[in-house]
């Protein structure tokens, strides 16, 4: 059972605290271990990733090869269902839509008294995509990742995907293929993270490394930052549905499960200014747990993360809507707008009742790579921002140096670097 | 002496390769102690603040109090060179100018088949700023940390700065006030970042903190990270020069100083197509370090990781300055704008020969947080961005659902993810 909490209980601010720093993950100790794996790497290249892909994947490399050949995306395609292709091509272009209206602008500008300034963007070289195996091997969260990349102008985009039990999700290999990826390796775990940092024989480095993984992934990636850039550590999913009564129960006892069913931690969450409403949404998620296929992990999810919160009034779900800074927030009542203009923190906001959130997993448009664990509080879903990086330009004349001198040279002193100073003044003879 | 090499040279790969690898940065092992300290403070609060503050920077805050008073700024302003005081402000609109234009701009559109999608930008609302004791306190870093947040509009700027020795450079609680931070706390080191990350009964906690610091700082950054937002991990500051022989030697000699000075790891490196001119340039750098109070310091840093590197023509140079990724790079050349469009990877850039790299230290309008340690290659410089976090929007009708459906639905097949078909079917009576 989901926890049901109501903001007219004199404990409401108490219990909604010990809510808000509810911990989703478990946090296992593999940095030693994923230390070892990347200086392996790091020492040993390709015979290191060929060792660790028998260890863990149990597939031999020598036999399969590292690189995906083309002839192998061609039989994925042979195989695959027409309309799921279709499918990814209809998100893939979608995605780049969307994300082509993201891409910052160069500004270039002379100021009052003649001083050039700017700012340029430019992409980055080369991004590694890791795409995990298994269960959460998702060809949507291939598009997601490489599209903004491409849209950024990234030259060279590498995949890496392990050969769980042998194979890669023909799916995984068509998205990439639909996605633009050209390079693809058949190496994952921390050993792939380390591969794209550092490189080996067979695989160049790469500047930034994006995409989920497990714990070793997300704990190689840490390791490497600073060698390379990374996106954000992702945490378990979660979703906040914020709805009056006028909705269908059905619909909201839906959407929480489509969250629910990630398992590993994800979290469903409605606020309601009705009880009674909430409960009949109870009621419906767990009608509709028992014809789910992945009944069993959506129901543990539900049970130890999910939540029904009441309000005395919308207006009050408000602070709490910010407080939970979720990944997902769906506003299902009528004058979603006025309350979306006044929100502060969320990854994204589904308005109204025709949107469920899953529309953004896969064809609205948006990104479904976003900030989870409230750290909507202070940052973004990934954009084409987080392929590309700005060289600010500064450019003046002899005139434009002697009005600035002064000051520099004065704060210059003040910090006492007197270098400093003198490579303003030894240019006017002061 | 700094390396001097020659791209002729048949070994230059190696020696570059070498060159480049480099490490300017020891990292003492101060995990375990920074963990403990968080801990502390986290489970003891101001108790703990206090504690920490007497043992490391022999400060009794029960005495001169946690918070810095407005009677403390005034006095401040009374001690302080006015000249001094008035290029703060110069600088703090110039730098407000320059951020003005970064402002990130809401986009809401409708799509062809009736879609809205949107991306909205929002400040974060309470943002911590670290500013080091003693020799590395700099006000205007605490310009170049502020001005950007209220640019963007964050409404709770709160700094922290370690009480070294009794006291805070006067200079940098002037700044604070310049920049309209009105919340100051005399604490510093790895208990400051806890408690801005955590709170305490004094001070609340913020969503994302900023800031250089040492390496009980950079960890205690690196350990909250999640529970806030963190800016980057400052390395040691570095400049690339790259000239030709149309230049006075002497001018480039204090550009490579002014880098040199700050110690600790910082880098300066010239890139000439003119072997002897490089020879002179050298040569100006051990005559002026003669003349520098901060001589010791500079020398050291030239001699440990200064480089000189002759290359056959300017366009040579390029392939290398994108390697090197530099904070910061001086083109002094005539084609300098035809370089600099074809360059990819550099913090910021100064243009001409009347364009020190210290301008943008202070005065010149850009911010002077910049990546460091090859990080160019896949960051930026700090901005407004980095203050602003973007939700995404969309906005569905019946009609529109009904279109995205048949998409959404096969990829959520095709992921065996029941429940995520079943919420866009249900709304459908598919």
């Amino acid at each position: 059972m989901a926890i049901f909490l109501r903001q007219s209980d004199p404990d409401f601010e108490r219990q909604f605290q010990e809510f808000l720093g509810t911990k989703r993950e478990a946090s296992p100790e593999v940095d030693a271990t994923v230390r070892q794996i990347i200086a392996d790497v790091r020492q040993r290249g390709d015979a290191a990733l060929k060792e660790l892909t028998l260890k863990f994947d149990r597939a031999d490399l020598d036999r399969i090869g590292m690189a995906v050949t083309p002839a192998e995306i061609a039989a994925a395609y042979e195989g695959a269902d027409q309309e799921t292709v279709a499918a990814l091509r209809f998100a893939r272009d979608r995605i780049h839509a969307h994300h082509a209206r993201q891409m910052p602008k160069d500004d270039r500008y002379v100021d009052p008294i003649g001083v050039e300034l700017g700012s340029r963007w430019t992409a980055v070289e080369a991004v590694g995509l890791y795409v995990p195996g298994g269960l959460a091997s998702y060809p949507s969260s291939v598009l997601m990742n490489a599209v903004p990349a491409k849209v950024a102008g990234v030259e060279r985009m590498v995949m890496v995907v392990p050969p769980t039990g042998g194979g890669i999700d023909p799916l995984v290999l068509i998205a990439a293929d639909i996605a633009g990826i050209t390079e693809i390796y058949r190496v994952g775990g921390a050993q792939a993270i380390a591969a794209l940092a550092y490189g080996t024989e067979t695989i160049r480095p790469v500047s930034k490394i994006v995409g989920p993984g497990n714990a070793y992934v997300a704990a190689a990636k840490r390791q490497v930052f600073g060698a390379v850039g990374i996106d954000m550590i992702a945490g378990p999913s979660e979703v906040l549905v914020v709805a009056d009564n006028g909705n269908d129960p059905e619909w909201l006892a839906a959407d929480l499960l489509a969250q629910a069913e990630h398992g590993m931690g994800a979290q469903s969450i409605l606020i309601s200014d009705d009880a009674d409403f909430a409960r009949l949404v109870e009621a419906a998620v767990e009608r509709q747990l028992k014809s789910l296929p992945k009944g069993e992990l959506a129901a543990e999810s539900w049970r130890d993360f999910g939540a029904l919160i009441v309000v005395d009034s919308l207006d009050d779900a408000l602070p709490l809507v910010d407080r939970i800074a979720a990944e997902h927030v769906e506003l299902a009542f009528d004058d979603a707008e006025a309350f979306f203009g006044r929100m502060r923190n969320a990854g994204a906001v589904f308005i109204g009742r025709h949107t469920p959130e899953v529309i953004g997993d896969y064809v609205g448009g948006s990104n479904h790579v976003l900030p989870t664990a409230r750290s909507a509080r202070f940052s973004s879903g990934l954009s084409v921002l987080d392929f590309v990086k700005r060289t600010s330009v500064l450019k003046l004349g002899p005139e434009q140096l002697r009005q600035l001198a002064p000051a520099a040279i004065a704060l210059a002193k003040a910090e006492g670097l007197e270098a400093h100073g003198r490579s303003v003044a030894i240019r006017l003879n002061m």
